[in-house]
């Protein structure tokens, strides 16, 4: 299992009629996530590179407290290799208030051209598995 | 219980880099068509014209076959009226495969200003507990 | 020059926090006319199957009248070939007031896999300059 | 006039499916550019909390260089007050080949409940006219 953080701002679009950020938009934040994960374990040839090609297959949302204009948000992730599925989890923090707005569980699937499901790239099951943060 | 059906098409700005709709994309279309519902049924005064305005407290989407530029999309959806939420399912159907692309479902709670949870309007919950469907 | 005109519904994602369309959807609103366009004019084969892929190079908008939600709006387009370029102008018409809320002209390039400006496909030019409306 | 800067990074699912990012992204990046700098400049009372609000009127956008995934953008912006609105100009700069990807000019007007276009705040002004860059 591996942890990673990232940090997002609220940007004033993301915010629907009723002034808080829309909860789609809390996808976008945990696909955001997932992308700066990958990329900063150098892992974007490992899943882009190749004929495969990552894609979500399921996602849960628990939303708990709305996010507002200019709420700066960490995200605090959690990935792990399960059953040829990388398996995700993502708290969605407001660091003003210290409160978590949404709570993200989901599955990635790794497909290719013909949307075929595979396996999981070694490369990525590799690192996902040999977590360096607990030594 | 009530159902409903709306349509919707992809849009080219909805894909993303892998030339699918987005998974964030799925939940508009689900907003799309909690918005269409509660408009067909009269609804609306009554979900934004009082004090208190809908939010999403859960959804989970699974996601089964992706849609692709130009797909003509059916949402198939199920409200009802429990425990002081209203949940709801839908199924997004890609019309030309007649497959069903996600299944949602999902909780709305009916908050006030403060964002304290409310109970559903009582016009609401008549609306969902009367379906007419069945006569 | 050629003419065309698709549909668009107003989503209720799409308005921001001021309970209106938000400026930046109307681009939006404007590319999905011309992927249908393109769509409709059986082009995509020429747009998109070849090596090279359309691009916006400029885009002004004029905002008139805001778009607030379930609005029904028609979007009148007009394409031309000139110099290397396809150029389009969209009206953004709310059907129920009849009101022109956004005008937007802009500039499709062509460019190649490695980004270099390309003469638009011949069989595209051909079509924006036969047209047969006028007949 | 004022100017500002501000940075946002590409997110993945601001790219659409030619793989950067999306034309209309472009005028969300403008937006967070438009409230950052009426957020720093302690406007937001006078830009939100009246009756009025700001809205786009018009928007051009010249499209020079596409941004890709992981791009970290720099926005500089000038502001300055113009004959009842605001009008600014934005240069969206990729900071790692430190190439303009798009230049931006627009006018901001406000607004009433009743869509009126009413004179920008004073507040607003003043600080628009008393740039205090230049001592």
């Amino acid at each position: 299992m591996r942890k990673s953080t990232c940090k997002v701002s609220v940007r004033g679009y993301e915010l629907d009629s009723f002034g808080h950020v829309n909860n789609a938009v809390y996808l976008n934040y945990g696909e955001t996530a997932v992308w700066n994960f990958f990329h900063s374990a150098g892992l974007i040839d490992a899943t882009l590179g190749s004929d495969l090609f990552p894609v979500v297959m399921e996602s849960t949302q628990r939303y708990m407290h709305e996010l507002r204009l200019f709420d700066e948000v960490r995200i605090e992730s959690e990935f792990k290799g399960s059953n040829g599925l990388v398996k995700y989890k993502h708290l969605i923090i407001n660091e003003s208030t210290g409160l978590v707005s949404c709570k993200i569980k989901g599955k990635i699937a790794f497909v290719n051209k013909e949307r075929m499901i595979c396996d999981v790239p070694d490369e990525v099951l590799e690192y996902l598995e040999s977590d360096t943060d607990e030594h």
